[in-house]
């Protein structure tokens, strides 16, 4: 029998606001239903490996500091690549959440060769697809690491070298098909090192042209294996390089019309990357949304005072409140779910404070959809919305939406008509009504 | 015969490099020949007529304080309009630029009503026109200022009210018709206003397609009028408002590429709205040249410690070098040029310091150009560049740029390679060679 | 009588959460105890005259936009103070807030001599006099404005002028003169040009000389004619100038400390000055409080993700509660309180949205009072930190602070002592709990 | 005979502006007279051991890079740490810098106890010591690493917990004591987490108490030695923790005049970090030159468009005129000198591209010092300054600055005068004659 890694923590479970356990969900119930659909469905968590079983809290001044037995009980490489699948299950299914996401290297061990990184990588996902059925979790989505081992220091399918263009193909196309075998909703790729540190040692086009060429060879191979799920790519401005091409989300709209394939990609939005590029998250999401483009997310929260991306859990009910509201206007997800991408923080060295980071997330989000909810129900947000926008619903309006003017026409009008009257934008009051939901 | 707004300064000259006179240009010797081309056609050098001639420096803390006699000496503002007209022909002249640029309220004051603003216009476009033809001057591009006035308030193109909308394009209309009168060789759009101050009270998809239509009725117009400039959009993130749509290059190009634009528009690049977006001025040339889509630059520099637009002259070597690299590399302005979008300092009250800018911002673009020369002649640092991507002019490489192999096939061949050989990007030599050519 | 600057609004009341009247206080019952003090004496709320009443809505693209008839009535600059006087205690008397805040140049027009602008001053304190007294409202402070006018362009008290800096002095002792006449409980000094644009042309340590002299002139004045009110410095690291000498509050601190001035200033600290200079509010209020200085608040908002002041209305019920755990910590104000100094957005015309902004603002702070006093009396914050730093109670951290042990005696302990153990910061949980008080 | 780690690169030399050998000094010319002294007593140039030979190019995204056979020819950790000081003394020798600095982590590997990290320390110094000798190498300043190891994670001296108080004190204390035997002429305090994470559960007064009460036993401890180097302190903001209490220069003034600690300590000033807090290096240095308490230099460059320290070498002869401008006006260093606090890219890989990054640096450095000598000498800047400021050298002026003058007679004086005239900043003017001299 399995090792219990979490011996203190048993399932948690939803016990309403009054509950002062700190153990317990206050407001994530997953079966409630809110605006006419489970909670559990709304959101479709997901937990991702690497930061909750990986992560040891290493930074650039100094290394791990959490206490994560199932990495240090095993003296092999592929004991601990197994112990560490039963601490995510364990996990996954004491907190409840029923979709994880990985990268390969996450889940096993890189061999000292390509064929043998295959192997491991078989070994530990026949496991992997054991427990999922045993336990009903879901693959949300995998990923290939791209980025950490130095072969990819320059890149991967923008590396200058192609052997390193055809090692990433390799990678991706084993990480695609485990993916697959796992009946992954998902697959995403996050251009880590996509991009360049210094611009004068850079060919651009030509990189941009081998990611483009590198996507339609994923888009083809997924086709060739009959992979359903969707694909994804994920914006991140900066860090590790200092500039990524998938800088935000209207950049990596632009490079997916750009190569041909904005119908084969969603985005995975991440809220500390959008911030990173000067972006709220509701931004990135909402030109996600209104260009058909939004796949999913990556939920953390960064700190606008610091410069890099800190993957703090998010706790703000305004922001998980703005999250929902798309969500809600928008339909929701479709194959895609809210990964928590956030690390606890380096002092946070019990293995208890996973519990508490996940349970301190997903709370307020429940939180944040019930707000939006209200929000949605009392429509007074909205309204002031539609009477803002109402002269298009009129006459001139109409009419220019139509097509049916043009600058002649409207230079006609314009001439005969009065000042047009100045209406104010309400933007205090918007703030109020908000602050009346929470 | 017209009042000298400028009496203190003659027509400055090229006196070389070892020249102390403050009022003469030391490196920018207009016929000189650099890279088979005279220093003139490459930068098309222009000065713009709102911050030389309007801007009277003031700043959301306090008034103007520049000494600007042209602005003050008619108590009518059409005759400002006139004598202004007047000073920045002198101002050209005096510096021995051949460009300029404007906006239409920057020349003829708004009357009371649209019919009188077109009349004003008329009115100064024709004095316009005869002061370019005495003095060989030419209109880089013309543009509409549709962010002033409070009817803008909310946004021209993306105002929810229809009635801004039908206006803007009066507005537009007009200023297109003067431009092409003069004979510009393009006309720009900078969406000043055009995006959100709050997203909870934005309809973004709405006025997204509205500014799409918007642009193209323009483009129907143009083709009407039978203007043959090139439009311009120009990217910036922020300031005025919150978030605007034309963010960076890749936003505009995504934004030009989602309504059928791409073919019609190409960008006018500022320096200040690169970095303020979180990208480097070289980032967005680059960009936007490989992207095809690069079209003039507004030449300034920001403050990277400071969080607006500074709007300062650039005086930077180095930038000015990148840039020059960037126009060596793709070929030079074909209708573009550099528009000195910058203004002098606040405490720069003195109608001379107008010269010292200028002077200084040419100056330091001849020096880059020259230094841009010079590193593309020895070829140092491009040998650097081709060696690194030199895989790809090999067996491998070749394959993969032709669309020979999937992922499948690369498989194989990362199977069956030696681990890719890791080669230094030698970041810091390249910056020493670039500081050799200084 | 006085005209009706606010026709549609009547005295705004507090209405409890439920209502929905967007004219009321759901929160800010001004009688209402909260950990033993009622609300109002809490907080000491105060409108500030120059956004409220002056600012039209301006920026650098852009004039005003506001619908402010007080100052268009009258073609008369004096008439338009009185005006202005009327409708800013309407304004007050309103909203049902108890103090003001205005500068010198604010509630009387500059004359044409120094002199004139003297006696335009004493016309209008006559005026303000009498109505604070038909009111009951108090000037929590007064000011100078010794940034607007051309004159201190280079700065005031550090121009590199003497004149000016004579100018400035004479400014500021009639500023202190009718701040005493008002009754004043503070007087605060906001070097807005107090800074440099440009380092090569600036003398640093003579100009910081220079202001160190003019504060302790302003301490000597201040004993002459026997103000008792508190004098507050307010930090802000940029914007107009490029570097401000007070920083922040720490940048303030040393200043104070070198000139000798720590026992005469506190700090009147900003929220979006805090961001501004990359601290949190939070922080710069603590560190403000750790050292004995902190005296009064100037509140608003910032967005982090712009770089200049945009003095948002503060809603976020995390950060009101932020500053009430601060208050409620460190015994709350003395002579200072909580000064609106934030202002409509552009797009909000309407004389009645500066009461839904004010109304915001004060109930978001009612609610951060309430949840911070709930987060105090329930304590298990404060138990976690209390137990975090319980080491400094037992005998080795009792010793060391009482000065008992030194490198030496550390040494031997240390080498005959286990490794230290790791304790988790439980950063996660807290934020957890402070979410279960909202 | 030991191992030769750059086999490829002999003694670096001077060659003159006209070499093209990568592996020369271009214009570092040591013994050259440049102002009256020798350019190597004007920089006192260091290498630093950790970039140099203990970073091997990880981020959080990935491990080493770097080819570093001096850390991994040995298994033993002490054989490793012999190698290293060979491989450390073949670089100073061959490039010809005569200080180094060092943390005592760098050189010498943790023990399993505190005493065998002493003893180990111990033997490394031994060696250290013999091979200054040979080398005629000096220790700039030496330093505990008090960040790294996971005992550090919530502070050193700000620790909560009193255990890591005492072994933090241990540590400096041996890490004074093996300065002070290799007759360091200074040692430096970096405190790397001495802030915090989250501001809830810290106490700021007390953990400030602890740091002023640490450094003064420091004081003690050096006085008890005998110890007669130079303390600094470093300023940083943030990076590790989200805020460290040594935020700027002078946030680091303000501490040390708190804490009685100003006449013993003065400033390390690193680039980045005063990038990282919003001010440019230029005016950390001029802020502590003006109130006496610049010490030492760590020269690197920041990318002011990215948010953490990368820790670039400088290259920018702006940046490296600056710097010198600084030390010419203010008599230049003491005992503090010029460390490269830098480290090459991740994917310069090549034990050479270390020679390279430091030619780059020092010829950037000795470029910027000659112009800063022709600026001197050449006076234009300067008498710009001077007439700037020439109203303090007359009547007016001098009793101002004599504090012969209060309020009242200034008002006096302000009421009977012109107004001020205006005269121009001459910011572009300067920065033309700045671009004169380069």
């Amino acid at each position: 029998m399995a090792r219990e890694y979490f011996p203190g923590v048993s399932a948690i479970r939803y016990e309403g606001p009054d509950s002062k356990n700190p153990l317990a969900f206050k407001h994530y119930n997953p079966k409630e239903k809110v605006a006419g659909k489970s909670m559990a469905d709304h959101f479709r968590f997901a937990a991702c490996y690497w930061h909750c079983m990986k992560n040891g809290g290493g930074d650039p001044f100094g290394p791990g500091t959490r206490n994560m037995p199932w990495n240090t009980a095993s003296s092999d490489p592929m004991g601990v690549a197994r112990d560490t699948m039963d601490a995510m299950f364990e996990f996954l299914t004491k907190l409840g959440v029923k979709f994880w996401c990985f990268h390969d290297r996450d889940i096993a061990p890189e061999g000292r060769t390509l064929a043998e990184s295959h192997r491991n990588l078989d070994q530990i996902v026949a496991i992997a697809k054991k427990k999922q059925i045993e336990t009903g979790t879901q693959l949300l989505w995998g990923t290939a690491n791209l980025f950490s081992n130095p072969r990819y220091m320059s890149g991967a399918a923008t590396s200058p070298f192609p052997e390193v263009f055809a090692y990433a193909a390799a990678q991706v196309k084993k990480a695609m098909e485990v993916t697959h075998e796992l009946k992954g909703q998902g697959y995403t790729f996050w251009g880590g090192r996509e991009g360049y540190d210094m611009l004068l040692n850079t060919d651009m086009k030509r990189e941009l042209d081998h990611l483009g060429a590198f996507l339609n060879m994923a888009v083809d191979f997924k086709k060739k294996i009959g992979f359903k799920g969707q694909f994804y790519i994920e914006p991140k401005p900066k860090e590790p390089t200092k500039h990524q091409y998938d800088f935000d989300a209207a950049a990596c709209h632009a490079f997916l019309m750009t190569y041909g394939l904005v119908n084969d990609f969603k985005l995975n939005i991440e809220a500390n990357h959008a911030t990173l590029a000067g972006h709220s998250m509701h931004h990135d999401l909402e030109y996600a949304a209104s260009n058909g483009i939004l796949g999913s997310i990556d939920a953390n929260r960064g700190d606008e005072l610091l410069g890099w991306d800190t993957d703090q859990f998010p706790t703000s009910i305004y922001e998980t409140t703005l999250v929902s509201l798309v969500l809600l206007k928008h339909g929701g997800f479709k194959t895609g779910g809210l990964n928590f991408d956030a690390k606890v923080r380096r002092q946070s060295v019990d293995p208890v404070d996973l519990f508490y980071a996940h349970i301190g997330g997903m709370d307020a989000f429940a939180r944040g959809l019930k707000i939006a909810a209200r929000c949605v129900k009392d429509g007074r947000i909205e309204k002031l919305v539609r009477d803002r926008y109402n002269g298009w619903g009129k006459d001139l309006g109409k009419k220019i939406e139509a097509g049916k003017l043009d600058f002649t026409a409207l230079e006609k009008i314009a001439l005969s008509s009065p000042e047009p009257e100045a209406r104010s934008g309400r933007q205090e009051l918007i703030e109020n009504i908000l602050n009346e939901y929470i």
